[in-house]
């Protein structure tokens, strides 16, 4: 049994999705970030970074959205949520999930989490400032280079779609109208469709 | 025959590391960032987010070096850079990978290269003054919860150790003494201790 951590309005999402998808067993822990619960001892046992997803096995925990996303499709190969037998297009597919990660997570982040980064009111809202552009500048980049279609990766369904559909869904708080992104605002208008996300946003929402 | 797009001092020098440990035939091409090459028209078919590393492949160009680095495992399997056999396992390597490229390198950039999320040179400052505590409690984090010595991910070493590596060679750029980190600092001085790390050295020094 695989017990997924996650909270409301995060990454988790994506590997919560995932999850559904794969039609392995698992149950899902809501933890609140806004009431700090992922500094709490007994949540930092699971995840010293003090951050969701964590995704706990039998044999231990595994952190990180690229890396939970991959153990699934690896954990439920009937559900081809990955090229698993092909290193290069899983190495396609693992990029686009890395960029997804390094760049285009932790420019999102700049707006709600600065902090990391700085400490000066100033400069926190200098970071804000930027974040409407950087957002568009990754959704260019993805749609002009990197978005096959109908899905993220092509033909085949992945998990690749539930992350980029986390970032699609972020792109209004962060002050980027999606519509500008014919591809992308497709891609989530057809992602709502599929009954693993409806589960997964009920969850999320619950 | 591969071809990696490298640039010295980048991280792109983990997976010049991992090549030469592979085995695998493959040529390197440095590109100069001081020389704005990454944005060159030619560099830009290659990779269009205009960094590096870029893997050119018979089949194409894969980007994101937790990527290339596990591709690279999975087409040299004789060197056993990966346990490729155990999703569990491969899994957890992945999460340090990913931890390396979505906060440790992440929280390195914003001292050379914090125009990437504000503008005003007051901001670029906070960024700047923030990093050496940053890069300081990745460190921390790392040797507490994650190295498992003698080599990041145990006995064997991995695609997890020249990641690190270069990691632990930017502290003193990001103004920590790596001495503060013991098993960090002894895996650094076993690693240049290996000839595939000397040949990658050689390269990039050149």
């Amino acid at each position: 049994m695989l017990t997924l951590y996650y909270a409301p309005g995060t990454c988790a999402l994506a590997s919560l999705i995932a999850l559904e998808e794969s039609g392995l067993a698992f149950e899902a822990r809501k933890i609140s970030i806004r009431d700090g619960e992922q500094r709490s001892p007994d949540y930092l046992k699971i995840n010293p970074k003090a951050r969701v997803p964590a995704l706990v096995t039998g044999r231990g925990v595994l952190t990180e959205t690229p890396a939970i996303l991959a153990y699934i499709a690896q954990s439920a190969p009937a559900a081809k949520l990955a090229p698993l037998d092909d290193p290069f297009e899983f190495a396609r597919l693992q990029s686009f999930n890395n960029y997804i990660c390094s760049t285009v997570h932790v420019n999102h982040a700049h707006r709600p989490r600065g902090s990391r980064w700085a400490d000066e009111p100033a400069a926190l809202e200098a970071m804000k400032a930027k974040v409407p552009a950087n957002m568009a500048d990754c959704f260019t980049l993805i749609e002009q280079t990197m978005f096959e279609g109908p899905w993220v990766m092509g033909e085949a369904y992945s998990i690749a779609d539930p992350y980029l559909f986390v970032m699609t869904g972020w792109l209004p708080s962060d002050g980027v109208d999606p519509i500008r992104f014919e591809k992308a605002s497709d891609h989530y208008a057809r992602m709502l469709q599929r009954p693993a996300i409806q589960r997964a946003l009920a969850r999320d929402q619950a």
